[in-house]
């Protein structure tokens, strides 16, 4: 179907997989993402190694419409992410036309050298478009179905909202809920077979630990707002039989 | 190396991937295997889609000593985790001798029927071995090198105190950092030397943006105390050198 658009996201962290810093970019994309109708499919963590870097996008760049990185593109040692991504792409890497001038006038605006560690933040993938940083000026950048941002939240977030309007997006999927206080082996069985007989709605169950006792979330997703409704009608149907809140 | 210790995570959850709920379990596993000198290489978020799960598990499970997954092992119908790691592995799924009676006896003291959805929670591929669950007693499973885990925060964190004292674990990864208030533009270069010069560690950069001004944490990583040391040493007598706190 062509109003389905996917999407990956490709984490480069050795601090987000060694624990010291919690990652707090998936949750942001994956919401982004879901409010302008782009399914989110998969994500994959990775440490800041060229070879698994390329593994990861190309998986994802030949399998998506979208792929999304963050992280890795600072004026230091273990930022390699640019490189990694024209590795990625078979292309060379060097100075991008705009992006080096941009940082050699903020830095002479600043009084600030424009050292070699600073100019490596102007390389990217040749023929990759520039993605406006408005916090930090350095900016990331997209080259095929592939968009590479910084890892820090706040400019990831607002290079993201830079892209965000660039893209294809499709029909959202449309979301209810229902809250219940019986569990979920009391309601698996019947659940079960609502969703069976509401193939184009996506069910999902979510229970939640209470001292007060059971305490579970049902989620109806789907592209059709009728489907949705119908499917939400019978999970309340099935959940008053039960007994709920009774 | 003998003495390192690999493993990737599986995240298993539309839920994540929707964005409705922001995972805790990546942190979590993350600085529990780094506290006990387990490395984690990777981590896939992955659809409740058994063809997703089995080839995240499938890659991941070939290439480190451990897997860990966490998500979809409730009794609802969106549960496929234990069929699907079944899959993965080749091998029946059906209800484990001693999690049906465990189950059986738990819902029959409370009084509560023991339904089918709530007997799903007892299958597990042929040949798996049980993960006590202090909290909601339905159990985890390991099989192969694999360990399957609730989602759950809680209940996922319960099941992985009992699994951590049974790995094998390696040598820890030593860390020490500086925190330094200049750019990483300025110490991008020199840091980039030290980091030649001392091969046996690993030196990340993390700056911050900061109203006051630049911050920049610099981590050393190194299974040697001796070779970290040498290399902090070095990191602090550079941020001297360039006049930071001065």
């Amino acid at each position: 179907m062509s109003d389905i658009v996917t999407a990956g996201m490709v984490v480069i962290g050795d601090e987000i997989l060694s624990g010291r810093t919690k990652d707090k970019n998936v949750g942001h994309l994956a919401d982004m993402l879901t409010a302008v109708g782009i399914d989110l499919k998969q994500v994959r963590i990775v440490p800041d190694e060229q070879a698994d870097i390329v593994e990861a996008v190309n998986a994802l760049r030949a399998r998506f419409d979208y792929v999304f990185t963050t992280g890795g593109i600072g004026p230091t040692h273990d930022d390699i992410t640019a490189d990694t991504i024209a590795a990625a792409f078979g292309v060379p890497c060097d100075y991008h036309p705009d992006a080096y001038p941009l940082l050699e006038a903020h830095y002479a605006a600043r009084g600030i050298e424009f050292t070699e560690a600073r100019k490596r933040m102007a390389r990217t993938p040749q023929g990759a478009s520039l993605i406006d940083n408005p916090v930090s000026v350095a900016p990331g950048f997209n080259i095929g179905n592939v968009y590479v941002m910084a890892g820090i939240p706040s400019v990831f977030q607002a290079m993201l909202d830079n892209v965000i309007p660039t893209l294809r997006t499709g029909a959202k999927l449309l979301s209810g809920s229902l809250i219940c206080t019986l569990g979920e082996g009391t309601i698996g069985g019947p659940l079960g077979e609502i969703q069976k007989a509401f193939p184009e709605t996506i069910i999902g169950s979510y229970p939640r630990f209470e001292t007060s006792g059971p305490y579970t979330e049902i989620v109806v997703r789907s592209r059709s707002a009728e489907q949705r409704d119908a499917a939400l009608a019978a999970v309340k149907e099935m959940l008053d039989s039960l007994g709920n809140g009774g």
